[in-house]
């Protein structure tokens, strides 16, 4: 009979609840582990308040240290998020040669070579499938199924909050703040939803896609990112017009002097299969030299989702420390001198829709293409709705490929004309080729 | 430095090829294997002929024993494909306590057990992630990702072949034939396409799945299986008219009596993400308690696809056996005593849609009618398409949801009617709930 592994649990809230009731209830009847050799021996929150399902007496306490120190625990899972105490623990449990699983994005995306450098020291090792895509296993095909190809693009959509709202408001055609109000109510978005709706959880999770497809070691605020505030259910109708639909993309390349990498609301070809990833959703495109392209599909948040995701790292380090591998598997994610940089937002090259309310009045048009020229972009099309002499109306230009630093210096200059009313959109376009 | 790990292998076709060259050229480039710790160290097949790229000298024989009885060989790639040598070489190689890698669905869906018990019994392990879905990692998935969780139904197009000419029959509306012979031109189907045409292939994957899925030891014949091979151009606009389109479905679902498994054209709903799986790619869809509907999507052929993930089993078990890890991984998927049963295809229900060629005249609707009903069936909607006395002309019923057995019946009573002109088309509908 294999050797018995103990695990420790921090943080008992929405996720660690849903860990807490897979490993102390489901793991035998669903037959990873017959024997009943995986026990989740320790539980710390400093909340003690009951939760949905009963845990067994002398399991359950306050103090983190008491999962941390105890001699007997192989594996913490750290499920309390954020980057304070989570990461004091989280090194904690490394420096006394536990292993560790974690849901926690903005810390790995954060402190990774910290915490990967310790891992490796201490031969330990650090499993956050959850961190990217919920119950999507897109870091594990990386790391294990694609490992043989050279990897040379990846995108997705990684946040089901923004995805629900852009799905709706498509379909809809209800405002942001609405459909903000409406998610909040359902459970769909957070009390304070900026992590979701600025891009910053997509945003971390690119930051960790980086490290897996292309060995970078970037942090999260290297990478350009603008979230879905601004987009309104007219940009969606003129979207669909041009034959696109918008989405919240986490997009990264390969170039030849480093890595593309951004997240922003981006304008979609309509029939693309990205396109058709709806709702709370998440699905990630990888385009490998080798395989081509493949598509990772599922819910990318929710309790259950996720927890399962998180017992599964538990139960691979746990099979791992059974049959007496070595563990440390984070050594190839430390980004070594050979990393590729992140190439600077500035001089990404993309097309751009640029939405402007106009006054409806002659000579406006020509104004307005010389902005454009004067830095270097050619326009694709123009398109005028209404006509209302004296009234604003609004005019969307697409344009041809031009960098984002010139597309930003020329809305900028729009939203310095007096019959322009600021401010502009600008959304960009993304071919997903 | 990791200690070095030796590998054979046998079959030097268009995968071996493929395989052989990125071990031999790539692995070090890609940064899995920095210090050439693996090595390709013999190759056999009986076709001496040169390949595409140089085989250092002493590597390449023609006797399969010299891989199978090298004492140094640590894992044996089997790449010849059927159930004959094949079958001989992988166990010979796990006697001789080998680790093997092979992409032989047949061998695995016919001989799993035989080949699980031994490799469990000398402690080796057994992957074929190739097997399956050509280079998306379902197996993988399955067996680490999503362990945690009851597996509730897993389906999808696991042929590329098929798929290539559905596809192009539905936007091209040629006949099957003239498909059949362009895909053969373009490499995209054998000389003899009868494994892919008539479902076999898709069959040998699905058993495959049923193991990884459910834990059942089912073999390919215990699987309805249908083929490709009489669905016409008129068939597909019928579908479309109805809101459907067809594709070749491996599908499997747990019931409470047994797992029902099946392979057939499926008209399934044009909007969902599967009819958007298009040409040779694959796509397998996996709905769990835990975590809801996943989606896996890539190409399911092709040398490069196939050689990357051939390539990758071998470095897993290389690494594992680097970390000194006890390797057998294939004890649970021996289908034990507690195996669900395959369900009896006649039991399944499911809706039908049924096109008759006709003579059109007063009462042969009625007389239709009365077939299904003696047989239970009830009818759903009819469509007569064109009129034209004493002429034949479609007529398509869609049923409600019936057994297998009562609706095969039927259409067998239809054939004998004097006025309907056999064969009777029958497809099986698929709501992909």
């Amino acid at each position: 009979m294999a050797r018995s592994v103990s695990v420790g649990l921090i943080g008992l809230g929405t996720i660690g609840t849903g860990v807490a009731r897979m490993l102390l209830e489901r793991a035998r009847h669903q037959g990873t582990d017959p024997d009943g050799t995986i026990a989740l021996s320790r539980i710390a929150d400093k909340d003690t308040s009951d939760r949905e399902f009963e845990i067994p007496s002398g399991v359950r306490g306050e103090n983190a240290d008491d999962v941390l120190l105890d001699d007997d625990i192989d594996i913490v899972v750290e499920l309390i998020g954020g980057t304070g105490a989570a990461r004091e623990f989280v090194l904690k449990a490394i420096e006394n040669g536990k292993h560790v699983v974690t849901a926690n994005k903005a810390l790995i995306s954060a402190y990774g070579d910290e915490i990967f450098s310790a891992a490796e020291a201490n031969g330990v090792d650090v499993l956050f499938e959850a961190a990217v895509g919920g119950s999507i296993p897109i870091l594990r095909a990386l790391r294990e199924s694609l490992q043989t190809s050279r990897i040379d693009s990846v995108y997705g959509i990684v946040n089901g909050t923004t995805n629900y709202i852009l799905t709706r408001m498509s379909s809809e055609g209800a405002p942001y703040d609405e459909l903000l109000a409406s998610a909040q109510e359902q459970g769909f978005a957070e009390r304070d939803p900026s992590a979701d709706v600025k891009g910053w959880d997509s945003q971390q999770k690119l930051a960790i896609l980086l490290r897996f497809a292309f060995g970078a070691g970037a942090t999260p605020d290297q990478i350009l990112c603008e979230g879905i505030e601004s987009v309104t259910p007219l940009d969606l109708d003129f979207a669909r017009e041009f034959g696109y639909t918008v989405k919240l993309l986490a997009i990264a390349k390969r170039h030849d002097n480093g890595i593309e990498a951004r997240v922003h609301p981006a304008m979609i070809p309509a029939g693309s299969v990205m396109a058709g990833v709806k709702y709370e959703y998440n699905a990630v495109e990888v385009i490998g030299e080798e395989f081509g392209t493949q598509m990772f599909y599922g819910k990318g948040a929710g309790q259950r989702p996720t927890a399962t995701v998180v017992a599964s790292d538990v139960l691979d380090i746990a099979q791992r420390i059974q049959t007496g591998a070595s563990c440390c598997r984070v050594g190839n994610l430390l980004a070594g001198d050979g990393a590729p940089p992140i190439i600077s937002a500035d001089e990404l090259t993309m097309r751009h829709y640029v939405r402007l309310e106009v006054e409806d009045r002659a000579g406006v048009l020509e104004h307005i293409a010389n902005v454009f020229a004067s830095q270097g972009i050619s326009i694709e099309s123009v398109v005028q709705k209404g006509r209302a002499e004296g009234e604003t109306v609004p005019l969307v230009i697409m344009t041809h490929e031009a960098t984002e630093y010139s597309a930003r210096t020329a809305v900028a200059s729009l939203e310095d004309l007096s019959y322009v009313r600021a401010p502009v959109q600008r959304i960009r376009v993304e071919e997903l080729s």
